[in-house]
């Protein structure tokens, strides 16, 4: 069942204590099968070296287990709300890096200071609203997910892959799992970046609208010329 | 005699430089035999690639070496007062991490900022007070654990499974060895997170209750629900 | 058709990621040959794993490209009004590394502050001028190149092989591309401590300009004698 | 001439790069043998993966090359200089490694805040003075030892084995060249803790001094009790 998903959803979370963004077993990967209306996620509390395909939970949108042995990821609500309300994403990142969490924690959205960021993210890379005591003591991952959306209500999601959940850690997004590992490596170092930027300018405004509307275009949409076609 | 635990406490020592907690010999993990009362610990000064399972140093609670060639931790003295305090520990770790020990210096105890904090360490990690003159220079070690012990005085070792000597450095602890070794990586992560959090922005106040209290019995207790079961 | 020069080019974007400053394709060197008048530069958005020497792109001094299979790097107009202007230059790095990219970003100019920048850079190495929404609009990368050329207008290029681009990140240069990968991990690491030095020291003032002189010429010109001869 | 101190010499500038305190060739380790009063010491600008004992480079006090077909460290005069003065000393170390140097650019000595500091260096680690003009214009390598020598007329350079030049880097030194390689790195590992421990707290005062006096005495003297005896 979704054998390719599971495949590919597996070396996604694989890539992420390859590229620093995890201790532990902190942080997971999910991709959609649209068809079924199936997600594929990381099983909750097993180290990368341990995954194998066959180890991945496969979920419906309800999130029953439909298949594999372990429990899923303890964040598949808020995996399965994103799914649910955004049809062009494919796969979803959530992790603890160490800077993109230390901004959440600080409760702010990351400035665009530059062409690194702008290249991936559209604007400011926001910080979602406190969640109340209502909404964290019942369903509280099912409303991580509905307060993401909420902060997303204005913007599109697809040129902002990437949003911080205040006092808790960042999720990223997009059309596949690679995808959104890869985003969150770019949230990471531009989260590192901004904080130096501000350590070495601590009246630093956010880049001119001219640059960082070059940037996103050079590399999305119709008139993009960067990289090979 | 201890062999399975002499075992474990070689590797859970090995663990520190694998973890990037450790520069020379600068840390030392023991663990308690309960029946016997025996405690295992590190060898002072000897390199970790040089630890084997034999040259583990056996001790009684008097801090009587029982078995090796080789003298114990300078530190003994500190993890025997906790072994005898606290009779849920079963594994203790001390080192000089560099995040970890910039907290002990800058004389703070680290505040609760997020998620990765609180499915750990429940409230703050405590900086002990600083010795007074006669306690440094008669029984220093030994009174560095009964000052750790007064911090814990209104607190649930188990629940905050580490403090930070003050001018000094951390100890964590858990019911095993490497359970011990585990909350150090923590620990030093969640300094780091501090650190980086305070720098973002200088009037961050620590996570609200609600999302302290979500996290940490997420792990924690009857109604935990992360991992596998 | 300048397999030498290929080879030597190709080998320097490999090194790239060897020396930490580039995350995946976030950085290009080239190479120039003065007789033919082309230019040898990265593809566009290729690993670094997978470049190999004919891969790379020759282009002419108007930017044609003359051999290869791939688009050059996007990067390719700054490149090329840099080997125009300055006779020299045999060699240009470009990457977003995180220490430089965020004083580019601060908006900053990097103060020399000690023997390490002195021993390469003669005093600050400049953050350029912003580009105008013109500038940005029209020829955004060939006008990139001519605000470097504006910025060196009282200053000798060879002896300040390096610039900060407002809000984007670093270019280097040297007599041959391994050279001008060598001054990019020199800036690199001059931009570390520029943070550091401030961060210590609020007050800090550039190094008296005896210490500048004395170091930049104990490695540069006819006393130079530093290194073997 | 000298084989095993030349080897001795070798595997300590080897030991630079592995322990992460020099980019290319940016440090250099000697060693003395008081006996004849000859200084083996690095080639200049030579990578330290070329090194072997017979490149080593073999002077007299006055700085005269005996053996060696090479040019010995642009620093040769600054390492016999401190030789000359300090008898103890056998082997000393310069490097620029990123955190020393920062406090030195920084024109700051390193307050003690901590245990880690303690345990090797009594009291602070001294920024010596600014050379003048003068002293940088004529023999400028020797007045950087002269000026360090000067820095130590009121303390005991083996309590406290390291300084840091102004501007410029640190310079360490031991009994052996290899402890004046484990100072260099200890020296680097407190100069980074003190940072983060002030910008954790801006108002930290220094560690009491009978914690300090506690930690040094533990490690060194006739009452150590610090390792295997």
């Amino acid at each position: 069942m979704l054998e390719a998903l599971k495949k590919e959803v597996c070396e996604a979370n694989k890539q992420l204590p390859e590229f620093g963004l995890v201790v532990f077993t902190w942080g997971n990967v999910s991709g959609i099968d649209r068809k079924s209306g199936y997600m594929v996620i990381k099983p909750s509390g097993v180290t990368y070296e341990e995954l194998t395909p066959d180890k991945m939970v496969v979920v419906d949108m309800e999130g029953n287990c439909l298949e594999g042995g372990y429990l899923p990821s303890s964040d598949t609500a808020t995996h399965l709300e994103l799914y649910k309300q955004f049809a062009d994403i494919g796969g979803i990142v959530h992790t603890h890096s160490a800077w993109a969490t230390s901004w959440a924690q600080a409760c702010r959205s990351i400035p665009c200071y530059g062409t690194t960021h702008a290249d991936y993210f559209y604007g400011d890379i926001p910080c979602a609203r406190a969640l109340t005591k209502e909404e964290i003591d019942t369903d509280y991952e099912k409303n991580t997910g509905k307060v993401i959306i909420e902060t997303f209500a204005k913007r599109d999601v697809m040129a902002v892959p990437g949003v911080l959940c205040q006092n808790h850690g960042p999720f990223t997004w997009g059309t596949t799992p690679k995808e959104a590992v890869h985003n969150a490596v770019v949230l990471e170092e531009v989260a590192k970046m901004a904080t130096r930027t501000e350590a070495i300018n601590n009246n630093v405004m956010p880049a001119p609208s001219a640059i960082i509307e070059k940037h996103y275009h050079r590399k999305h949409g119709a008139n993009a010329y960067y990289g090979q076609r």
